[in-house]
């Protein structure tokens, strides 16, 4: 199949898949997910975003009806069907189950979601460009939820500005992007924010601050603002399918790419990291 | 029909209603909604329920397909197919189209969704219990959007603590109700925390300002701390199927109740403008 997606064991190609109308994702963003990229049928650091999946789930108090292993198997199983020599991207959610709406939890199971479908990884030789939005988000971003506009508006608005990526402050503290992290390094340090409830604890940062401590590169993951930003050596995106973006423009003006070597090292060892996972078996 | 759902144009029991999974209010939460009561296959204060649908739309940036008036038929058409003698819940949202999952907005048209259902009216005769929450909730609480995670978790909360509702605080400050807003009275004027963005224009809270007005009781719209709730002759919890209903106990403390007469008077007033807008015709 050129594609797949599933839903609660039916499955079929994602542009003919229905759910019903009273799942609480449909009109509560009642629900968690997780996503990954991969190849060669292989989610890559599978094991850490199940694990962060069942996190969410905790969190948001959504009772899954797989277990970690089951859920795997069922990726693993549904990645394998999908036809194509380049690589995936993974994507799964479970809802709080099917009801009437009121706000209460209902009875019953909940969903699970997912599909499977060819993706480019982000080019980390592009310069990204920021667009600095306020972040007007709710107080649960450490929580992979489906309740996403305020990202949606950020980023239509960053686009619209002729960025690639908008980027999330209050008021003077940076927090995160609108589908990504970030990091700066300066005098040869990591700096990060920390991974309490205004930012998502991402898998890609997680590998970035391993890597930079197996580099002898130090990581201070407390909050940096709009100044030290500005007067960062380099500033870094990290998300699912870029393991180690370099930003090069904030709102129009240059910033970072002042530190030749670092970034390009970390891209290298990111990307060899993922082609080793994800090697064809 | 005993209730009935409609998706772009499809209709059918509300059960048996799917949507597409690649809908954004599936995955984003990217919607804004409304809904009122009624009866008699009438929908109560429809312009007014309407109107602020189109400024939650136009505040979220979703273009909708449909004129006021077009929608205004369609959910009087549909609300007319509901064969009941008691009340209604018309409930309608709009989603940003159809697509592969990205932030930015798709191409293509906006997603419009609606039910009807019997539904019963508050019973404002009861006393209402209500649980203090801290509001975690984004800064957009003035749309009425699909990203209502900590409302679903806050009410659940309430509920399991043997309250009714869940009351918001921003630190001392009150906000709103999980899924309703809240005045009280305090030496014959009723305070009420200003439309901003920090909570939704209840139709319900318009309607009480109104009537209060029109009862020369002064409105003040100001935001109150918890230890004014606390201290207050009443207190007021209005939704669109509760037009004027009397908490009397916050956080198993003994609240309100302290003033005889008025909102009796309130209640009876806001029914009969209920009663004399749905009457058969």
């Amino acid at each position: 199949m050129k594609d797949i997606a599933y839903y609660n064991g039916k499955i079929g190609p994602i542009e003919e898949m229905t759910v019903p109308m009273n799942d609480r994702g449909c009109y509560f963003g009642d629900g968690v997910y997780d996503a990954t990229c991969g190849r060669n049928g292989i989610p890559y650091a599978l094991d850490a975003h199940v694990e962060r999946f069942f996190n969410s789930a905790g969190l948001a108090r959504i009772k899954l009806e797989v277990s970690r292993e089951e859920l795997k198997s069922l990726l693993l199983e549904l990645a394998g069907k999908v036809e194509t020599d380049g690589n995936i991207m993974v994507y799964w959610q479970a809802t709080r189950g099917t009801a009437m709406r009121r706000h209460g939890f209902p009875d019953g199971k909940s969903n699970l979601w997912a599909y499977i479908v060819p993706h480019e990884l982000g080019d980390m030789k592009k310069g990204i460009k920021l667009k600095t939005v306020e972040d007007t988000r709710f107080f649960h971003c450490n929580i992979k939820t489906l309740n996403l506009l305020p990202n949606v508006l950020a980023q239509q608005k960053a686009e619209e500005s002729g960025a690639d990526i908008a980027l999330f402050h209050r008021g003077e503290r940076v927090t995160e992007c609108a589908h990504s992290n970030i990091s700066i390094i300066k005098d040869k340090i990591l700096k990060t924010a920390p991974a309490d409830n205004l930012i998502l604890p991402g898998i890609a940062r997680a590998h970035l601050i391993k890597k930079c401590k197996s580099f002898d590169i130090p990581v201070d993951e407390t909050a940096f603002t709009l100044k030290e930003l500005m007067e960062a050596d380099e500033i870094i995106i990290t998300n699912s399918s870029t393991f180690c973006g370099r930003a090069v423009e904030v709102d129009g003006i240059k910033a970072g790419g002042r530190e030749s070597g670092i970034i390009e090292r970390l891209q290298k060892a990111l990307m060899e990291d993922y082609l080793e996972e994800t090697k064809a078996k």
